[in-house]
């Protein structure tokens, strides 16, 4: 990779930064309009983050961050870690864009005093806008979410950094929580969830799960990163499943806001969206300025922090929003290769250090990557493996020794059951393939959301 | 340096851990006693501290943070940037402590519904407990400072892994300072300044600075954490400096918060005071720890990590505690120090990389290091050299070649102004007379801000 934008490059980069700077500038007069500012910062952030990446590859390389390509006929060396890159510029953008959605407020406070919210209200009244302005109280949930993607940035360098092992790599995203579950806990506190209509009769309709609901928006924000983190391994697939999701998100967002009805008074479940969207937009921005170099053939890596960081985006984003069983319907792919994952991840099943497919030189293709057995299975345990071979679609591949017993078997990722069920592929087909099957179940996933959630809810939170 | 704890020690902190964790289960009693609550967590921050720098000397090494000590016979490597160590986990507690001082206030707000503020006010005059809780709307204030100390300790890593230029570095904390600046911004957005009685006339009692305000905490954020890192080279100076300073502090808010009247409603100067130890206190924690693996003879080095930290953490509780003035008081020694840099660090005098006193392996004394002139200095600078070097107290020592033109010249530093001063002297006694000279500076200073303070001003903020 050169390490210099070329004059194409860089007059584009230029014009487009300059256009969002005179967007956020245009904001200013009149109310001022968060969303248009927030497109606009995502803008810029793409620009600052498509050149960093560009002149700080060699910077990186120095620093011992780097890896080689396994996947190609020529290993060169590249930069590693460069999501920190576009963690660092993300959070920049959404610390100085505070003001935005913000700020009307304290104009308000400050000649009403005392009592901000009640002031606010008023002013809402009285203006009909009911978009774009957030309560003050929401700006320590806000900071609350900008820590909590900055403990996992700081957590996932480290990581990047020395390595951590599997069992303990789970928990960086545990850790990284803590800020938004506190503050969670000091600034809102409510722990009640909706009971689905057929449960009713046993639960009421409302249950108070208390410490439980803290575990189980624990266990989201453990699950994402981590998720996104092993659907990993070829060029390209972790930053553009992100991109990917993050757009399924915006999309939710938009539907809900859309489908609020339009009372003068701001409606409940359109402040989490907009927070979504203002969370989603420049994330987008500093993603697609990340995947112009990581997809295939890639230039650079992004590194376990980048996973940590996306996945992280989503948590917050789906738990402060109060939407993470959406979430969960649009993380789907990601929760079949975790479940498919967990005989590996919980050694039942030998696992490698990498687990990517292999790439086979001389066809220029991957393959399914195989793990060694260093002794044959147990007698149960291979029964059950050769079930799952033979099944009608099989769900692993076996390579058994003379005396036929299995000495290899497949590695348990999507990535390489894809490759089992439709054959040796390149690269970057196989990403693509990937990518449409995680759009197609996701816009399933938002069908089942906004079409069939009556089904099973008594109320849709959008009205 | 072994890399596990002895049984003793093992012991130790066990005990001293246990003991912490009962008093915190203790203020869940009763009211609750967010200072006690803060002096436990300070406890356990120590003994994590104590127990993580042993255990992870190794893997820092392995990931090539390490460094050697050029000041000793046997230049052994030795673990850097463990001062990463230190922030991670005083970040860790002040998120966790977060429910202590804030929690009380949402059982308030709850049962009270709507007018947070209010009902707190009310609550306070009831019970007349004015030392511990904060009002709600200080939550976002506190989460900046949180926010900026973690960005200090990302991009502090950052400069340790890349070895960033003097003039880029210079800025790191700039960067860091914009969450605290945004949210100030956003929350308080006061920037009314006291006029000195003496300038009464001339500006009336309040001046109105505006965007001056912000550059002027900037500066402050910028100072601190720089002043810091260059007054360092030899074992145990950051961190002892630091104690030093962290102390002084807390004397300040302790001496503020007995002289705060003891009226029935809380009084405007407590609540920054406590903020103030609330952060400061499990940072003398950590650093307590630190200190005992960094002084001479240093185990593990601090890195550029732990300077960026221990600076911003005393620029924030001056900032958002607004009592700045007091602060630059017990910087005396830094600010000296820095304006005796300014001709190295602005390169009218060659600056090498490090400026450390020279060790030297004969008498295992420190003497003062000198910079080379590559050519000699042009007439007037030889003749300002010649000047401050002649002084009766010479603040520079030169050597001449032959010709009697300057070859070379001390490092500007006062470490080295000290050995040019009293003679070469072994590494940690230098330390010691440097860390009684911080600390003098210091007690005068506060003196100076407690019993001096009303020739100045009108009215001290104490009441």
């Amino acid at each position: 990779m050169t390490s210099s934008l070329t004059g194409a490059e860089a007059w584009s980069l230029l014009t487009l930064s300059a256009a969002c700077v005179g967007i956020i500038i245009n904001t200013f007069h009149g109310d001022g309009e968060p969303l248009i500012a927030s497109l606009a910062f995502s803008g810029i952030a793409f620009a600052f983050t498509f050149s960093l990446i560009r002149w700080l590859g060699d910077t990186f390389m120095k620093a011992g961050l780097k890896g080689r390509d396994m996947s190609k006929l020529k290993k060169v060396e590249i930069p590693e870690t460069m999501g920190a890159i576009c963690a660092v510029v993300y959070l920049l953008t959404i610390i100085v864009f505070i003001p935005f959605p913000f700020y009307k407020d304290i104009v308000a406070a400050t000649s009403g005093g005392g009592n901000r919210e009640f002031v606010l209200e008023r002013q809402y009244v009285e203006t009909g806008r009911i978009l774009h302005r957030f309560p003050h109280s929401k700006l320590a949930s806000y900071l609350s979410a900008i820590l909590s993607l900055q403990s996992v940035v700081l957590l996932g360098i480290g990581d990047d950094l020395f390595d951590i092992r599997w069992r303990h790599k789970l928990f960086i995203p545990a850790f990284a929580a803590i800020p938004m579950l506190v503050v969670y806990f000091v600034d809102y506190g409510v722990t009640n969830v909706v009971v689905p209509v057929q449960l009713e009769p046993y639960l009421g309709t409302m249950v108070n799960l208390g410490w439980l609901y803290y575990a189980y928006m624990a266990a989201i924000a453990i699950f994402c990163p981590n998720s996104i983190n092993i659907l990993a391994g070829i060029n390209g697939i972790e930053v553009s499943q992100s991109i990917v999701i993050g757009f399924l998100l915006l999309a939710n967002d938009i539907l809900s806001l859309y489908a609020a009805p339009s009372s003068p008074s701001p409606h409940p479940a359109t402040d989490p969206h907009l927070f979504s969207m203002y969370l989603l937009l420049p994330f987008i921005g500093v993603s697609i300025a990340l995947w112009w170099h990581n997809w295939y053939p890639a230039k650079v890596f992004v590194g376990d922090t980048y996973c940590y960081f996306a996945g992280m985006v989503f948590a917050i984003v789906g738990i402060l929003g109060h939407f993470s069983k959406t979430l969960l319907l649009l993380f789907i792919p990601q929760i079949i290769n975790f479940i498919y994952s967990a005989p590996q991840l919980f050694r039942l099943i030998p696992c490698p250090r990498h687990r990517l497919p292999r790439f086979n030189p001389r066809t220029g293709l991957l393959e399914p990557s195989m793990t060694q057995w260093q002794k044959p299975p147990s007698r149960p345990v291979a029964f059950l493996l050769k079930l799952l071979a033979g099944f009608p679609l099989p769900l692993i591949r076996l390579e058994k020794n003379g005396k036929g017993e299995i000495v290899e078997s497949t590695n348990l990722t999507i990535l390489n059951l894809w490759l089992v069920w439709f054959g040796p592929r390149r690269e970057d087909r196989l990403a693509i393939e990937l990518l449409v099957m995680q759009a197609f179940c996701g816009v399933l996933g938002l069908f089942v959301r906004h079409e069939l959630a009556l089904w099973v809810f008594r109320q849709d939170n959008r009205g």
